[in-house]
C-alpha cells in the first residue's frame, strides 16, 4: 500500500465554525454562504467555471479524528457500514459535496449550499454534470423513506 | 499549506489496461464490468452498502503526472480551466466516478460502469444519493449542446 499525498488548493470558508451546528448534507443548507479562498497559483485553473451552475467540492474532514467502520448516521437509529453511510468518520477522511456557484471574483469562489467547517482544506473543484454524475432511479437502501 | 495523506483501501480492477481505451466518463461505459479488491481490514464497512444501487467511487489517478491548469477536453477544441473540466491533469490528482453496484461477496464488490484503469488505488466508497448528490436543472457551461 503506497501513500498518497495531496496539497490543499485552497481553503472554504463558512459560517459553520464547529462540527454542532454543520447541516448534515450541503443540500440541507442551500442558504447558507460560503466562499473558497483558492491559492493564487491556481487561478488560471477557475478560465469558463463560471458557466457551471453547480460544482462539486472534494476535501478533507480536517477536524475528524478516527474511523468507524460501523456508525449510527443521524438519519438513523441503527449503525451502518461506514461505505453505506456519509460519515466524515473514514478510512480516508474525503469529503465530497456539490454547492452552488454564485461568483468568481479573482481567485476567491463564492458559494451557497456549504455544509463545510470553516478552514476546511479544499483538495479538488470538479464541475457537477448531471449527465455524467446522477443516475436516474437510483436505490438508496435504508435511506428509504428516510428522506 | 499542510501535506494530506491518505492510505488505498483498496484497488480497482478492469479491462482497461491503458489511458488510451478509457470511456471518457464512467456513464459512457455502463457495459464495462470491473470489481473493487476492498482490503479485508475494510470488509466491516461495507455493511448494508447492497441496499444502494449505485456507489461514489474516489480514487487516485496513479498514472497521471503532471498539472495543466488550462487543457483541451476530449469534448471541445478549445482549452478551459482545470476546474472546469474533468481531466486527470489535476493539482491534486483525484478521481469521482459513480457507478453501478452488482454484488458483494466477501470484501470484493462487482461493478459496472467502469472507467478506471485497472490497478486504481480506490480512497473512498460513498452511497449514491441523489436526493443529496444531483441538482436539477444545473446549468453546464461549455458543455451545453456537446453531450
Amino acid at each position: 500500500m503506497k501513500e498518497i499525498r495531496y496539497q490543499p488548493i485552497g481553503i472554504i470558508h463558512s459560517d459553520i465554525k464547529s462540527l454542532d451546528n454543520a447541516p448534515i448534507q450541503a443540500v440541507y443548507g442551500s442558504d447558507r454562504k460560503g466562499w473558497i479562498e483558492l491559492y493564487p497559483a491556481y487561478k488560471e485553473g477557475l478560465m469558463d467555471i463560471e458557466g457551471f451552475s453547480h460544482i462539486i467540492l472534494i476535501y478533507h474532514f480536517h477536524l475528524c479524528r478516527g474511523v468507524a467502520l460501523r456508525y449510527k448516521p443521524f438519519l438513523d437509529d441503527r449503525p451502518h457500514g461506514v461505505f453505506a453511510i456519509r460519515s466524515p468518520l473514514r478510512p480516508n477522511p474525503v469529503g465530497l459535496s456539490v454547492v452552488k456557484l454564485d461568483s468568481v471574483i479573482d481567485s476567491i469562489i463564492h458559494i451557497s449550499g456549504v455544509d463545510m467547517i470553516d478552514g476546511t482544506p479544499l483538495l479538488d473543484i470538479k464541475p457537477f454534470i448531471p449527465q455524467f454524475d446522477n443516475r436516474d432511479g437510483a436505490k438508496i437502501g435504508w435511506l428509504k423513506d428516510k428522506i
